[in-house]
C-alpha cells in the first residue's frame, strides 16, 4: 500500500457534469487519492462553486487547465498533484492530456481518449518517450467476472475459442433530446464535440473492447452498417457489425441508443469448443458458464471465494459473496489498480501483477481505430473492410 | 368443435424417429384427431413395429406412402383420412405432399416445407387448383405470448418499428457428431437431404419467421456470412445477417449449432419509438415489454388472463397462470388451429377468425426464399444482397 | 409398451368443469388411453352435450357414476373399462372410489383424496383386499426435475438434510369471489364440499407433499397458524407451519390464495451440510444446486440428459432441453406411469421400475392426516403438535 | 451541502477487521467525511499499522478509546471530530457509545446496538438528554428501492397490508469455523460477545428491521423456533418466526446461517389487497410489483427516474439506471444522509426532508427487544408470545 495519498487535480467536472462526479466516488472510495485541484469549469462562476462544494481552496481552482497544470508544475513536490483527470467532452481530451505529459504529470482520461485516432498516436509517443503512465477508464473492464472471465479464456477451459457475440443496448437517445435540452445527448451527437461516429464511439468501443479485452483476440476485419435512426441527429445512433477476429473466430457486436426501454445493457457471450461464458454488465456480480457436456455452472463475485475464482477477481472485490458491488466499485477498480502502481512507482517498489491490470494506451489506440474502422466499412459497398491501425 | 375426430395419417415418423413422435404428442393432446394410418418407415420391419406401437391396424400400417395414399383414397368416405402428416427429412417433403395434394388430402408438412423453393412453389400452385389446405409446422408460432407479441405490435403501442433482434443458439453439433452415429445430425448435415443450407435452413429459417411474423415486415435485403465451424462438416453450422426490413426497419439474425452449452435458445427483440417487446422461447409464459417512460411490465401466459391478453393469445392457453405450457402446447396449437378449421371447413361451418392463425405456404415459400438469400449473400462480395422471391 | 390403449372412464369433468379438461389433455398425450365412458355431470343436458364434445357414443353417457359403473362391470372383458378417473369435488370423491374399486375398476382420483381421513383408510383398506391400483394426481410429483432432486437428496450428495422451506403462493382468492359467481372458488372455500380446510387442504397438501417426497423425510410435529383474510369466507385462505421432521430436520411451509399477484407459485429449498437445492414449479425445467464450496450448478430438464440427470428424470421427459415442457407433461407422466404399470400387469409383465413411480394412497393418507394435523394444531395454544396419523 | 467536511473518529476496525473497512469504503464515498483519529485496535501494534495505512498522524492514533474521546474532546473545535463511529464487536458498543455521549460526540454504531435492551434504552435517555444524533447502520435500509417500496406501501397502492413475508438465508457458518480460526464465526457465535442470541441477533434483527420499516407496521406477538443445527455452537444458528403485526397483519420470518450455498439473501414480500411487491438484496436494483388485475411491474433503480420514483429514492440513487449500484452505495446512503443532517445542524440550517431518513435510536430499540422477544417465545411452550419493549 502506498505511504501517503496522492494527490491529484481534475479537468472538467464542474458541478452539473456527468461522468465528473461519477469519477469522484470511484476515487474517494478507497481513500487512496486526495483531490487537490481542478480547473472544473472554463465559466468562471460554475468553477468556483464547484471548487467550493468539493472542499477545494480558491487557490487550487483554476479556469483554465493550461493555468492549472502550470502553477502545480511550479509547486513543490510535497504538493504537486501526481496526476490529473480529464474529464471533458471527448474533442478536449487531447490538448490537456499532452500539456499533462510535458509537464511531468500522470494521466487518467475518459473514453475514447481522444477525438481522432492521430491524436492517440501522438499521447503514444509522447508516453513513450516520457515514461508517464495513463489510465484509459473504460469501466467494463474493472468487474471482477469481467477479469474472471478473461482468466477463463485464458486458461483454456473452455476449448479454443469459436464465437464473440457482443452487445450494448441503450435506449436514451429515443428521441431527439439533444433539441430538449439534453447536455449530454448535445455534445455526444455533436461530430464537433463527439467524433466521426456517435452510437459507435461512446459505446460500441466499449463493446469492441469488452470483446477484445475478455478473448484475448483482435478484430481483422469488419462489415458494418450504422444507422441514424431519429430524424435530425447527426450521427449514428444504432449499429450492427460482423466481426472476424483473430483465429478464426468469428462474431458480431450490436450497438444502439434507440433500443426504447434498455437502460445500460452491455453483455458479452464467448463460446469455445467445450462450453460458453455470459456475462452481463447490469447484474454483474454473476458469471455464468454452460458446458457442452456438463450442468451450467454460475460464477459469484465476492472476496471470499479465493478457493472459486482468480486472484485477479477476487483483488478485484471489497465484499463478501452476496454484497453486492456494481458500477462504481468497477470503476474504482481501475482507479484502484492504476493508484497503486503509481504509487509503487513513486516510492521505488515492485507493483504486484494485479496492479498493472487497467487499460491505457493501447486499449486507447484500439478504440480510436475502431471507431476509424467502422465508419469506413459502413461507407463501403464491400462486405468486409480489413481492420487496420 | 368439430363433429368427429378427424383422421389421420402419417408418412415418416416410425419409432426411433425425432420429429414424428413430437408430432403425435402435440396432435393427442386435445382429442380432435385419430391417427389411422401410417407409411412409418420404408424399411418394413421396422414400419410394422412402429404401427404396432401406435396401434394401428396391419392393414393401415404401409411402407410406401404412395401405397398408403392411393389406398386410403380408395376407402369410402367415412374411413378415409382428412389429412396428411409429413415428418420426413426434408429431401423427402415434396414428393408425398404432392401426391397428397393430388389424392385430395389436406396436408400437414415440418419446416422447411420442400427441399427448394421451386418445389415450394410448385406446391403453392396445386394448393391453389385444389383448394385443400396446408399447415406448415413452424411451431415457434403456436405459442400465445408469440401471438400477444404479434397482436402488440399490429396495436402500435411500441409505436413505429425501428429494430429487430433475433437470434437461434443451439449447441448440439459442437463436435463431429454426424460421423458419431447421431442420425438427427447425419441426415442434417448433409446437403443431399437437407438443402443447400445446414444452420440456416435448420434453425436460421424459424429465426426468420419469428422475426417476419410477430413484426408483420418483410425482409428486403440480407448481408449473411455464414460459417462451417467443424471442420469435415459439409454445411453451414453458424451464421449471422445483417438485416434490412421494409419500413426503413433494420436488424440482426444470428443462429449457431456450435454455440457450445446453448440448449435451444430462440429470442427474439422488437424495438419500437415507444418500447421494446422480448420473448424467448426457453421460457415462453413471459413476454417482457419494456417502455422509454414507465416501468416494464411482465405479460403472462394463462388462459384467464382474458382482460389482459388478446383472444389470439387466451385461446391458445389451456391453463391458468402459472401453469407452466411450454413445446408441446405450441406445437399442439398449430394442430388445434388448422384441425378447427378443417373440420368447420368439412362441416361447412364457419371458421372462428383464430383458427386460421397458423402457418401455411406462404410462410413455406418465405422460408426457402430465405434458405436461397442467405445463401446467396454469403457467396457475395457486394454488403447486400436484395431479397428475392 | 402396452399391446393395447386401456379403456378409461370419468366422474365428473363436464364442459364447465376445469381439473377434468387438465385431465384429459394429459391422458391423451400420450396415446396410450382410450376415453370410452362417462358420468360426466349429473345434470343430464350437461353430461349428453360433455359426452358429444368428447365422441363418446350416448349410450356410454351417463348421469349416474352408480350406473356407469354397474354397466361397465357387465360389459365383456374386451369393452369393458381398465380404470375409472374421478375428477368430483372433494366431498364426492369417496363413494365413486369405493364403489369402483368394488366393480373391480382400478381408480385414478384428484387430490385431496377423500373428504375426510377416516374415507382414506377405508379406501387404503379395499385396495389391500382388492389388489387393485390407484393413482392419486399430486401433478407436481410428475415433473422430471422434482423427481430428479429426489434422487439428489437419496443420493447424499448435499450430505444430511437440515432445512426445508416449501411454499405455495396463489392470489387467486384476493377477493370473495366464491360470491361473484366463481365456481372453482364457490365449492372451494364451502367446508360442506372441501373439507375442514380450505387453502391447506387446496394447496397446503401439495407443498407438505413436495417436502416429504422429495426429502423423504416425514412430518413428526407441527405448529400452525391458519388465517381467513378475507371477510366473509368461510375457511382458511392463507396459513403457515413450522414443521419437525424425521432426523431432527426443521422447516417452514407458507401457503396462501391471498397473495394478490401471485399465480401458482410453489418453491421447494432443501439444504443439507454441503448445499442446497431449489426448485420452482412456475419454472420447471431448471433445477438450481447451490454448494458451499464450489459454484452453483442449473441441472436443466431434457431426454437426451442421461449423463446428467438419473433415469427418473429422463424416462419422464418427451422432448430434449430447451424445448420447455410444463404442467400438463408432468400431469400426463402421473398417467403415463400409470398406465405402463397398470398396463403391464393386465398383460402378466414385469413393470419397469421407474413406471412405478406415482403417488397413491399411502401420500392420499398423508394428506388427510395433513389437513387434520394442521387444523388441530392451529386450534391449539401449545406450540407444537404432534402429528398423528 | 455542507461547507467542510466532517471530522470523525473511529473505534474498533484495524487492519484486518471486516465491517470497519466497509464503513469506510461507504463513509469516503461522498467525500463529505474525513477520517481523523482513531482507536482501531487495543493492540498497540495494530492501531499503529492500521493508523499508517489509514494515513492517520501518528498522535491521533490510540489504542484507548477512552484516550481518544478524552483527547479529542481536548481539540479546539475547528479540530476537534464531529462524531465517532463505533465497529466493535457487539459487547463493546455500550461503553464507548455512552463515553462519546458524554463528550459531545454524535455516534454512528454498528447494529446491534447494544448487547442488551437496558444499554440500548440507556443511549436512547442519553440521546434525549444530550441532542446529540446518532446513526445505527442498518444497511438494507439505505437502498433506494428499498425506500422506494416503503413509499408504495405508504400510498396505498397495494390496499390494506396483509401478508409480510421475510427470509434471511446465509451459509457460512454450515460448519464449526468458530474451531477453525474464523475470527468472524468466533465472537458472532460467542454469547459473551454476540449476545443472547446468534443468528437472529445477527440477521434476523436485519429482517425484523427491514419488514417493519417497509411495511411500516410493528411486531405485536410471535411464535419463534430456533435451532441450533451444528454441533458444538454456542449459540442459534437458525430459526424461523411466526409473526403478528398492527392491523392484523400477519407473517413469516425466516433466517438461518447454516442454509449451505447461499451467500447474503435478504429477501422482502408484501401482498396487500391490490397486490404484491418484492425486493432481493442480491439483486437491489429491482423491485417487483404484481398486481391482481394487471401485468407485474419491474421498478428500476436510477438517479434520472424521477418520473417513476419517489425523492426518496432517487435522492439515493448515484447513477443512472443500468449502472448497477450496490451494497456499498446502500451503506454510504445512510451516510451520506446522516452527514448532511449534522451538517445543517451544525451550520444552522434546516435539512432537507430525506436527510432525515436513516435508522437511529428507535431502530435499535427495536432490533435489541426483537431479540429479547424471540429468545423468550424460542423457551416458551406457548403458541404466541405477545412483543413487549
Amino acid at each position: 500500500m502506498n505511504k501517503r495519498k496522492l494527490r491529484m487535480g481534475m479537468i472538467g467536472g464542474g458541478k452539473d457534469a456527468f461522468i465528473g462526479a461519477i469519477h469522484r466516488l470511484a476515487i474517494n472510495m478507497d481513500g487512496q487519492v486526495e483531490l487537490v485541484c481542478g480547473a472544473l469549469s472554463v465559466n468562471p462562476e460554475t468553477a468556483l462553486e464547484s471548487g467550493k462544494l468539493l472542499f477545494l481552496p480558491d487557490d487550487r481552482t483554476y479556469t483554465s487547465y493550461v493555468e492549472m497544470l502550470d502553477k502545480e508544475a511550479a509547486r513543490p513536490p510535497h504538493e504537486r498533484i501526481d496526476f490529473v483527470t480529464i474529464v471533458t467532452p471527448n474533442f478536449a481530451h487531447f490538448a490537456p492530456a499532452m500539456k499533462a505529459l510535458e509537464c511531468g504529470f500522470n494521466v487518467v482520461i475518459e473514453k475514447p481518449i481522444t477525438f481522432t485516432l492521430e491524436e492517440a498516436k501522438q499521447l503514444q509517443a509522447k508516453l513513450a518517450e516520457t515514461g508517464l503512465m495513463l489510465l484509459l477508464t473504460h469501466t467494463y473492464a474493472g468487474y471482477p467476472l469481467v477479469k474472471e472471465a478473461r482468466e477463463i479464456i485464458k486458461s483454456g477451459k473452455l476449448g479454443k475459442v469459436r464465437k464473440i457475440y457482443v452487445e450494448y443496448l441503450q435506449g436514451w437517445l429515443s428521441r431527439l433530446s439533444e433539441r430538449e435540452g439534453n447536455a449530454q445527448a448535445s455534445w455526444r451527437t455533436d461530430p464537433s464535440k463527439s467524433g466521426k461516429a456517435g452510437c459507435m464511439g461512446d459505446i460500441g468501443t466499449h463493446a469492441a473492447h469488452l470483446a477484445e479485452h475478455v478473448s484475448g483476440l483482435k478484430i481483422t476485419a469488419l462489415n458494418a452498417a450504422l444507422t441514424t435512426v431519429v430524424n435530425g441527429r447527426m450521427l449514428d445512433d444504432d449499429g450492427a457489425v460482423l466481426l472476424k477476429f483473430e483465429q478464426e473466430v468469428t462474431g458480431t457486436l450490436i450497438a444502439s441508443q434507440v433500443a426504447a426501454g434498455e437502460e445500460n445493457s452491455l453483455r458479452l457471450r464467448i463460446y469455445g469448443e467445450n462450453g460458453g461464458l455470459e456475462w452481463s454488465q447490469m447484474e454483474p456480480n454473476t458469471l455464468t458458464l454452460r458446458w457442452l457436456d456438463k450442468p451450467a455452472e454460475t460464477l459469484r463475485a465476492g472476496s471470499g471465494y479465493t478457493d472459486r475464482l482468480s486472484t485477479s477477481a477476487t483483488s478485484n472485490c471489497r465484499t463478501p459473496g452476496g454484497h453486492p458491488e456494481g458500477y462504481l466499485e468497477a470503476f474504482a477498480n481501475l482507479y484502484k489498480n492504476f493508484v497503486l502502481a503509481l504509487g509503487a512507482k513513486i516510492e521505488g517498489r515492485e507493483p504486484q501483477p494485479e496492479w498493472l491490470d487497467f487499460p491505457s494506451i493501447d486499449e486507447g489506440i484500439r478504440g480510436m481505430a475502431f471507431i476509424d474502422n467502422v465508419v469506413a466499412s459502413n461507407a463501403s459497398d464491400e462486405k468486409w473492410t480489413t481492420y487496420t491501425v
